[in-house]
C-alpha cells in the first residue's frame, strides 16, 4: 500500500480534516485520523462526536488498506516536509512518510479505537453551496454563549419547499437569513454553533447535496463529506417577537454607525451591559456612553420617519456592533419602543435582519 | 492648556509609551501615563519600575501643565478618533478628546499616584541606534527563563573603548555579538531581558545617546528616552568555557540546516528536551530523531574537516533552531566533543557566534 501525492494538496485537505479532529480526547480513538486507500484515492476520516468528517484526494495509488495515526502529528510532519511531491506507504507496520531527502516512520495506532463513520450513499436534497454557507455565517454571532440554555447554543435552519431560513438568537438578540430557495427537503433543524463554524468554512461555491435523518444532516460539497449532528428541543418561537410596527424609523450609513457605536463605547461600562445611550429627536442621533474612566459623544444626522419626534433608548454596545457586522451601505434603524425590540437591516440586503432587545434603564 | 495634533503622531507614540506601562498593577499609579504640555511639545511619561520612557511629540500647544490619566483607556480612544486631526484640553479638570464630531471627557487621575520620572539633561557617550539594537537583538533569545538563577535572566552589554559586546546565555546555550565599536564610555551592565525587547523596539537608526549612573543606562533615540534599570550579581565568565579548538567542523547552508532541523525535531520527544542526534561520517550529516509517535531521518552533504572521521552527538532541537535563526548563507558547526560545546556562525557575520551544549546521551 504506497501513494504519492503533491504535498500541497494533502497538507492544505489534512488542515481542513485536523481541525475537526481534537488534539486531546477521554477517547484517544477520538483524536485519531483514519486513512483509506482505495480505487486511485486518499480517504481522509475524523469525527468530534458532534461533526464527522470525510475528504477524498484523487492520488496515484498501490495497493488498498486503511490505518490510523495521530492525526496531530501527521499534520506536523506534512506540514514540514522539504519537498513537492509525497510518499506515503505502509511499511512493517508504519506509515512511511518520505519527500526530498526526509524520511518519518510514524506509528500505528489501533484501527478498532477509531470511531466507525458511515457517510450515506445518495442524498436527496441540494442547495448553492456558498447560499447555505451565507446564510449559517450571517447569523451565528447571535447563538449563545456556554452559560445560557443548550438550544440558545444552536443555529436553526428551516428548509421547505419555498425557503431556506437560518436563524440564532440567545434571547437579548436575534439574528434571520431568508432566502427563497428549496432544497428539495423540508425539515426544521437545530445545529450546534461549533459545527455551523465548521459547516461555514468547508462549503464550497458549488452544490451542496443534502441528506436528512433522524439525529443528523449529511452535507456533501467539493471534496467534502460532513455528518452533523442535530440539537434536541424546542426552539423559541422567534417570528412572534419579531415587531411589526415601529414608533421611529431611521435611516443611516452602517459603517458611519458602526465606526460612532465602537468609539463611544471605548466610554462604556463594561460592568453594567457595554451600555450605550441612542437620543434621536429631529433628525439628529447622539450617542452616548459613561463610565468608570469618563464619558464620550458623537452626533449623527441621520433620516428619521415615524410617529414619534423623539426617543431615548439604551443598548448592549457589543449587541448593537455584532449586528452591524454583516450590514454594508445605507441601512434602517427601526426602533419599536425603549423596552421591545429594535431591528437593523440594511436596504440592499432583504435577505438578513438583526434585531436587539434595548437595555432596561429604570 | 490645549494641544492639536494628527492623530496618526498622537496614536503611534502613544502605542510605544503605552507597551511599557501595565494594565494593571498592586500600585494603580503605575498605570498612569503622565502628559505634559509646555514649549510647542507634548511629553508622554510612564513607567513598569523597570524602565522608563519619555516621548516628545512637537504640537500645537496653548498654555502648559501636567496631567495624569490612565493609560490604557486613553489608547483605546485616540485609536477609535473618527478624524486626523485631534484635539485635547483641560476641561472642568477632566480631559477632552476631540475629533471630528466625536467627544470624549477623561476623568483624571490624581497627579501624585504617578511614579516620579527623571531623565539625565546630558549624555556622555553616543553608538549607532541600530547597532545597540542588532547587538541586543541577536543575544536576547540565549537568555533564561523564568525558572533559571536571576542573573541568567538578563542580557549582558559590555562597553569599552574597543568594543562593544552583547552576551546572554542559560547555562546550555550562549550567544554572542560583538563590534569594534566605542560608545565613549565602560562599563559591564546587565540589562533585564524584557527591558532589552523594548529597546530593540525603540531605538532607531540614527544616533543613540547613552549615560551610565550606578544602578540604571539612560539611552535617548530620536523622540524617546529611556532609563533602564540594570539587574544586580555577577554574570558567568563566558569567555572561559567558549571552546577553541575542534574536533570535526562542518560547513554547510544555514537555511537548509534549520528547515532540516526543524522537520526532523517533529518526532523528538518533548519530553526528553526535544532530543535530536547528529552523525557525521565523510562529508555526510545525518540528522534523526525518535518519539513517543515514530521516528525522522533527513541526511545531508556537508563540507567536513577535522581530525577524527566521525562523531555522534545530540542537542535540543530547540537550542540549534534558536541559534541558526540569526544566521543566513554559508556557515560554520564546529563541534568540540560530545559533552563539550558546539560552535554556530554563519561564514560572512564575524559579529555573530552561538554556543550550543550537547545532550548527555550515556
Amino acid at each position: 500500500m504506497r501513494v504519492h501525492l503533491p504535498k500541497k494538496h494533502l497538507a492544505e485537505t489534512l488542515a481542513q480534516v485536523e481541525r475537526i479532529i481534537p488534539h486531546r480526547s477521554s477517547n484517544p480513538g477520538l483524536s485519531l485520523l483514519n486513512l483509506e486507500l482505495k480505487d486511485d484515492t486518499l480517504i481522509f476520516r475524523g469525527s468530534n462526536l458532534d461533526l464527522d468528517i470525510e475528504a477524498t484526494l484523487k492520488a496515484d495509488v498501490e495497493g488498498e488498506g486503511q490505518l490510523a495515526i495521530p492525526a496531530q502529528v501527521f499534520g506536523q510532519v506534512v506540514r514540514a516536509l522539504p519537498g513537492e511531491l509525497v510518499e506515503l506507504a505502509l511499511v512493517d507496520q508504519e506509515l512511511e512518510i518520505r519527500s526530498g531527502s526526509f524520511d518519518t516512520r510514524l506509528q500505528l495506532s489501533d484501527p478498532s479505537s477509531v470511531p466507525s463513520l458511515h457517510f450515506p450513499d445518495s442524498y436527496s436534497g441540494v442547495l448553492n453551496g456558498k447560499l447555505l454557507g451565507d446564510a449559517l455565517e450571517h447569523v451565528r454571532y447571535a447563538s449563545a454563549v456556554a452559560e445560557y440554555q443548550q438550544i440558545f447554543r444552536g443555529v436553526k435552519l428551516e428548509l421547505s419547499d419555498r425557503k431556506l431560513r437560518a436563524i440564532a438568537t440567545d434571547g437579548f438578540r436575534l439574528a434571520y437569513y431568508h432566502v427563497d430557495e428549496t432544497s428539495g427537503l423540508e425539515g426544521d433543524l437545530v445545529i450546534p454553533a461549533r459545527s455551523v463554524d465548521e459547516m461555514v468554512r468547508l462549503l464550497g461555491n458549488g452544490e451542496a447535496r443534502l441528506e436528512l435523518s433522524e439525529a443528523q444532516v449529511s452535507i456533501a460539497s467539493g471534496i467534502y463529506k460532513l455528518n452533523v449532528k442535530l440539537m434536541e428541543g424546542t426552539f423559541p418561537d422567534y417570528e412572534r417577537v419579531i415587531p411589526a410596527q415601529f414608533l421611529v424609523t431611521l435611516s443611516l450609513d452602517a459603517k458611519t454607525f458602526a465606526e460612532t457605536v465602537a468609539r463611544v463605547a471605548v466610554m462604556a461600562d463594561k460592568t453594567a451591559n457595554n451600555r450605550i445611550d441612542l437620543f434621536v429627536k429631529d433628525g439628529h442621533l447622539e450617542i452616548t456612553a459613561e463610565g468608570a474612566y469618563g464619558r464620550s459623544q458623537e452626533g449623527l444626522e441621520v433620516q428619521q420617519e415615524g410617529s414619534e419626534s423623539q426617543i431615548a433608548l439604551a443598548y448592549n454596545a457589543k449587541y448593537l456592533t455584532d449586528a452591524l457586522q454583516h450590514i454594508d451601505g445605507r441601512m434602517r434603524l427601526s426602533l419599536s419602543g425603549t423596552t421591545s425590540p429594535s431591528l437593523l437591516a440594511g436596504l440592499d440586503q432583504p435577505s438578513y435582519l438583526a434585531m436587539v432587545v434595548p437595555l432596561r434603564t429604570g
